[in-house]
């Protein structure tokens, strides 16, 4: 399994736009030592061919520009490698990338009910994605199913499969009059294991809390990419009072007790750890920063746009 | 008044992430001289602080990246020289952008009440414009009106006045459903007045017929930047079977009788013309194609990224 790592930001990126804390003023003038990174967006492969989008990401069209992989091998009119685009979510930065994909092109989104009725249901955009019957075919995900990841035609399949893990959680933001029920896998995980090597990929870009279930889950893992949106609880309130704490938006932070680098420390020695989907705010983006060196002192990694693994 | 241009291709941009066409392929592999151009996205300003955009492209924070005069210029958290956008119609290459502009930045939004309606009651994801109270401040156009653009503060205020000028047409393909009633104002284009210089753009990128009426508000201008959408009416349907043709589309193609090279021809000499929103099967985008050197033979010119203007 190939693994490429397009863009490892939260969603507004970094620099964020119209931010200016210390992070984004400081990578905008090279006064901190920091790289830019687009919107968090993961591509995985069994045959270095075909590729499978883990969400799909604002910055979508930018990314598959800057990965001759992802381009059209030939001279038909429409055609790309890209088969599939599974959601963990149904977060903007996690899902407007399908809008991107919106030209008549055969595509299988693997998703549970409750994030395909979010997304397709109370938004008309996504009727670019039905102009002719059967553009976008939606494969329902379950909790703690597995599913055999593979394009539309049958010469598409791949080698890897996908387990998914319930986190519960709640609708985003934009969403939050949906029903509120008791398991509405709201946001998932993902385990991508290659039938063949039979490497093991832990995708958790939105996790809220860390159970025993998901320890037990990531234990198998050979690698997870982790949700390292927030430093600490908060940081949000910190800088802009009346923010929603990192808990609140359902996501646990890296530091502190119960953050993701006290509960992951039991983790067996040989995962390889990495954080991504890292917040504009997040100190561990300035490669100077005593939180930068803190994690890589704990045996984590800091994921970067471009960051290809083999497993 | 200052114009750049920050994106110059219809949706999907050039090249189109799916596309093997003769000008996609080309220019991937550099088989051709073409440049590649973001999705159409224009930004004016009347005193080179403080800027207005005209629609809001999918592609719109990777421009915002490439010019620092639309970042941050001070520390303060949120800050931005971004004071509105105006909408000319509800096409995602046109809105979709204002779903970037998503974080608690107080923003004016100029658009039809039709095209507000479309794009708000219709995809809930515009929510997220709506975190705090007055987040995004709409303001109404209608057809032939004038307005002022300006930010939400007074100390915002610029020297551009838009004129509205109703191009009627029919709702986009994803909100086909919406009601018909005769003056819809489902597309406008508008042209703005630098109060101070008397300088005139007319910003038409989508215009699906030319009338006595446009031709009267075009020849106003000092400049224009023209729908350049494609090239002939069949352009699409010959490369694709069933695809919808330019008129269809709501766009006139440029050759022809009747397409936009012979309609404007009748305007006088001196006006710039230049046409944008190309589609990436337009064949003007390879610069060593005879209808590339057939339109400047006409004294048109084809926008390019980063191209700007002084008016």
């Amino acid at each position: 399994m190939l693994i490429k790592i397009l863009g490892s930001a939260a969603g507004g990126g970094f620099p964020q736009w119209n931010c200016g804390c210390n992070n984004c003023e400081g990578v905008r003038s090279s006064r901190i030592l920091a790289r830019p990174r687009t919107q968090s967006q993961v591509t995985v492969s069994s045959d270095n061919i075909n590729w499978h989008l883990l969400n799909a990401s604002p910055d979508l069209r930018q990314q598959i520009q800057s990965d001759p992989q992802l381009q059209p091998g030939n001279h038909e009119l429409r055609n790309s490698p890209i088969r599939s685009v599974l959601l963990t979510n149904a977060d903007i930065d996690h899902t407007l990338g399908l809008l991107l994909l919106r030209e008549s092109q055969p595509l299988r989104v693997y998703a549970t009910d409750f994030v395909r009725g979010l997304i397709k249901e109370r938004n008309a955009y996504f009727r670019m994605l039905e102009q002719f019957s059967g553009q976008t075919e939606w494969q329902t995900l379950t909790s703690h199913s597995f599913v055999d990841l593979s394009g539309r035609d049958d010469k598409f399949s791949s080698d890897l499969t996908a387990q998914i893990h319930s986190l519960g959680g709640k609708p985003p933001f934009w969403a939050q009059n949906a029903r509120q029920e008791e398991d509405i896998f709201a946001t998932i995980g993902v385990v991508l294991a290659d039938k063949k090597t039979g490497g093991r990929l832990g995708f958790f870009p939105g996790v809220k809390e860390i159970d025993e279930p998901l320890l037990d889950i990531l234990k198998t893992c050979d690698v997870i990419l982790f949700d390292g949106t927030f430093w600490d609880d908060e940081e949000m309130p910190r800088l802009q009072p009346g923010s929603r704490t990192a808990r609140q938006m359902q996501h646990i932070p890296i530091s502190g007790p119960g953050g993701s680098l006290d509960l992951l420390s039991k983790l067996p020695v040989g995962i390889r750890k990495i954080y991504t989907h890292i917040n504009n705010t997040n100190p561990i983006l300035n490669e100077d920063s005593a939180e930068h060196r803190w994690i890589q002192g704990e045996g984590w990694e800091i994921a970067t746009d471009g960051l290809e693994i083999t497993l």
